[in-house]
């Protein structure tokens, strides 16, 4: 009777051991150069998950019927920018280990780096599909190298070219675009009209997809750190991830840059959660 | 000289004796199982009316040319449900008899059901148009029956088979999903394109015509408790509603679930105003 | 290492089974007449509890020194008062019968009666102390006998005259203080200065204190449903419950009416965190 | 039964013919300097006043034993700043010529200059007791005579030396403090402990009563547009209030430069709304 | 090494002598009639600009590629309008009178028309395309020329019949859309179709464009004081600009009604930042 | 005519080589525990400065007497405290080589280390007086060193036993008032009792002030990441702020911990300009 008080992502209620799909969330913001905020994301989607429903009329599909667990999430130590990735790493090289799909919930983007770590070492030939508002492309960023502004390009560093796939970017200074130009990553910028092109650009290879909530318009997801007008709607947005996880092998994802104090409606996080809850089910039932 | 101080919707200044159509307001939630507030949208709907016009240069007309009153709200009592739905359907039952339209203004979508009971006393062959992001057709919520999550059920019990045409829906459990399916209820999910034929359908029948306003897409009204992305545009909006209000022979109306406090912007507030005004005109309009 | 993802109030991490005091929360506010939102204070109490510390340098002793397990919460009806409270007073009783002191976080202050009638049934010399802005003591609330606005008066119903103590109570109607004013209950308006007469009065008795968390100047807790001016300091309040805790025998105890969403601030979440902090180190030091 | 909807002031019922006092709004603030928003203070005093009890228990008082008739609010034009002034003189003439007391509820402190007009016009050795935190005694703001922070100085032009007690003064520029040293108003800056002084001092002439709303604590009283640290409690406030009510023969009155949406908790307006019931209530008794 | 504390919009750093466009604010609002706070919009813009990037990927070009001067706000006295209006067309001419570009950054809509007086003087043929939901055309707002909501009738008054193209209204009484019937002004509601169109008629005239920047549907842009549901997206509006510039010569330049505290998001803001820096590209661009 | 436009701290005007005291700002907040924002604080005081009088009716002094020059913030890497101290210390360390005052606005409260370490080198006897409702004397923070939480004993690690007294404590570990009843420093809980003593206790030495903010009561200043009630009024703040710049040598000062987006009204960053503005005139005051 007495079970402890719990705050798991809707739905997500299955035990480690039987779970395809493991949710783990990194509340950490410290290298946000504008607006900080992220770190309060993954807890404020699993809370406010409980005005969502289950079941999805888009995919005729229930989330319960699928096995996640949710793990909780490490305790970062702000200020500490290498420790934190490192602790990401780990949480997710062990869910991993045990042959289980890691969910990350961010946090700002950055964090992405600590699980593609994880996953670039157990796939050494891992594509990226990143979908975004902005190309994180900056080798620095008023000389750091490990900034969120920064973090497709350390990604880049391990998985080399040609294996990275840029959807709707609208944002970036100048050299990001020039270097991109030159063939290091593929990029489409504005629109994911190119997201099953790029799925199936990967076919047979494992693919780590790392979803920057900020390529949505800010109309429909204002809590973010740096919003940019000119995104896509929420029904473009499920489109491109239901025909990527269609097409690729997703061996990991993220969902990141909710900043959610920052939208004080409650708009953002909903979006966000229900965006989480459609990946969920589209990825367990591509596991069964 | 000294009236006292009145805070109407702007330009329903009829008396009450020549009126066509008389709004009236139901602060009520009690039953919101998320996020309450819905009790402040009919005040706050009226107070921001002032930053609207009178004028529709959708329809070119003039609301003024109407005849509306607004008779205020009844004093409900939080905390009893089935007295508050008894003082409501009093209210339009009253207006009903008097041969004028009754508007109502929530308030969550419960009181809907209230002003279904009056209706359906009058006109045993009502028929129900009905948009909303939610089905709200659950058996029970928790184990209430008097609950905004099962108003649709509880005036399907009412009005019975093939009375109730719902548009926009997209969200729900799966045991809705299927119980719509059996028959019961004809269902246009996610957008509004059947809002004429479901006018069509219903020819020579009495209408009335409940819209919660999350129908909507939350960039544009994330002002309610339960905001659900993918939804539909202010035009898609608009162009339904004047379908609706054209080919069908309204009886009753309401709005419902503005929950004004989660958009301090006022955009949640304001829509709503207009969307108000617009069907007044039509609805106006349909009477002379 | 794989525990779920756990909000309990900080430092409450003892087992059921060790524990002296059992925390409960109870989300409820169906009944609230004027703002809802205090079903959000039980959630939004224990996730903000991570900014403050475990120690008190007040009572110069360690919140984890004590046993106090974190329940969780009832899932409770909106809607259904009376199932709620049966609910409610379910937890309290079953807690009660092994012998541990129950703490429960509202909500609105109506909850309170269901924790008093579980409380009194075991002790029926059962007295109360009872701190707040409102005197709560209405025979009925626009017909309701169930609501916030009359739990004192519920609460005497079951007690009996000379059982209820109220301090710093600054607002209710003239026929509740008249009433008042008859004997059936003490009253010490404005202040807390008879909290420890108070608690000698009932020396012998077992007491449950009830805190609506409103008897605070709006200045330091303007998170709640209806504020008041001219209420107490966060000091002057510490004082009284340290004086109470000190010298009465609590049976049981509630904190109530925290409506986080009122202050964007952060301020009242975090203040009614530090009361129930020292509360915990009051209630707890007084078992060991 | 069927009457407008009507937003007073709780308690203010009464006819006009019959009242003793007339409530009026002024909702202008064209001249603000810093952070407009007063504009919206009468209109949301009014909504929220719903909020309070009609009962005083400082007083032990209540305010529907009283006579008062809220009158609304004129429309005034924003960007006309003479015109405004001229409507609210035009109000307060009216309800002085008929023997009533004016209350006027601001918008902001220029609002005073209109009805102070008035009330000079009708009684030519008008005083005037001034709570504020801020002097308002320039000869010009920026070249603008008309400002808010020049209307006490316009005031003066009116009843002349000796005719002015400030209190609570804790923010000007060096000249309005040199100016007020020199004598033409009493100044007594910071606290309210003159406040019976002020009203013996002008004992047996008529008094006009202007309080801004900021002479207290921000803690207390953070929606206004240029809140000062340092001021008085609510209690404070109170016991100036009624020791003035007392003491002098008021003929007229107002609270200005509530700016609600600056405190979205809703505390402003709610303690606006208890300072003007309790001066309602002293000053309804003092007609009787 | 010591420069001073400078906030200039981000990217505009040349000096005056070599700029070839010069930004100026109007913190003004003093005739608003419904919500004030434009007049914080030029500060705000110019403080979240650094949340930009410098480089379009639209226009694939820089802006610090282009030479443009920030010469920050004249001090408004607010409550005199005409006084406002006649600094704001001294700033004006000022810029002119030196062959470069002045381009405006509002407050309220009126501003324009000081800025218009400027330029009409130095222009004697001057046209004027205006994108707004709102007509603007009123004769008078309650007795006040001097109005935002008569700015474009005012401008009228000075370019005369034929000289102003009005793109995507969808608000206004019903005199506005009759007298713009009569063919003063051209109007094309509710889209921005028509931008091109109004560029080429234009053709060999100087053209002010005025850009009221609540043409934007409140989903992207619900930071201003009369929100109108139905506007048009970013893309939309960015094209449209894009098309004006590269077909009319554009001799002067505003963006206005910004009112930043009703987002408190930061969308609106960031919005704007990024209009305004397509349109300083765009404009710098046809300069070289 | 043409100046750039500039922010400064209102009543900072003067130029650098003739200044006696030099503000500058330090926007960072990367070690940041539980909520971020502190990094706005600089920015957001002087922009809101112009709400304040530069004359001070505590004092009777001007601001403008004094010679202040502001000179903006460096341009800290977020992700990068090593460097980000050391930029603030350079900072720090060319105003003392100039033989002026700096005065350090935050940001949290690490950033006083990077002060400290230029003050110490400069006078190796320095002492420090703090004010702080925290006491910030952690060995380390889940691992860090250079973290908020740890920044008095980074400071004491530089100046060593008996150079520290600490007042207004009422937060911390039990660990940390522990070490501080070892004697390495002096601590004052709760009040500011003792700021003359402290004073005294340096007569002779030079003395660095540090002020967190959040020393004041959360009612009076919410805008900050850790609100903790039972803090210090502003009337407190500022006696015991006069008294010891009236009996201590200061030679370098901050005020730090203003996180201005958590109070949406303004009055914690109106409040915090307050306090600086009468630090400024004491300090100034004493230089003359």
């Amino acid at each position: 009777m007495w079970s402890k008080n719990i705050v798991n992502f809707i739905g997500c209620d299955s035990e480690y051991e039987e779970a395809d799909i493991v949710l783990y969330g990194a509340p950490f913001d410290s290298t946000t150069s504008f607006r900080p905020g992220a770190r309060f994301g993954c807890q404020a989607v699993r809370a406010e998950s409980f005005g969502l429903e289950t079941y999805s009329p888009y995919q005729e599909k229930e989330l319960t019927d699928g096995k996640v667990f949710d793990s909780g999430d490490p305790e970062l130590p702000m200020g500490s920018t290498e420790e934190s990735l490192r602790m990401i790493e780990e949480r997710c090289a062990a869910i991993l280990a045990d042959g289980k799909l890691p969910f990350l919930i961010g946090g700002e983007h950055l964090v992405t780096l600590g699980a593609v770590r994880a996953a670039q070492k157990k796939y050494p030939d891992l594509a990226i599909i990143h979908l975004d508002a902005h190309a994180d492309l900056r080798e620095d960023y008023l000389g750091v190298k490990l900034s969120h502004a920064c973090v497709m390009r350390r990604c880049w560093e391990l998985v080399g070219d040609g294996s990275i796939w840029q959807l709707g970017i609208r944002s970036g200074d100048r050299e990001e675009f020039r270097w991109a130009g030159e063939g290091h990553v593929q990029m489409s910028p504005f629109g994911l009209q190119d997201a099953k092109a790029a799925a199936e650009e990967f076919k047979g290879r494992p693919v780590y997809l790392t979803l920057d909530l900020d390529v949505l318009d800010p109309s429909v997801f204002p809590g973010t750190g740096t919003p940019e007008a000119g995104g896509v709607t929420f029904s473009e947005l499920l489109l491109a991830l239901l025909e990527i996880c269609g097409n690729a092998q997703i061996v990991g994802c993220d969902a990141v840059e909710l900043s959610p104090h920052y939208d004080a409606s409650g708009v953002s996080t909903a979006t966000a959660g229900k965006v989480i809850r459609e990946l969920l089910i589209a990825l367990a039932n591509k596991r069964n």
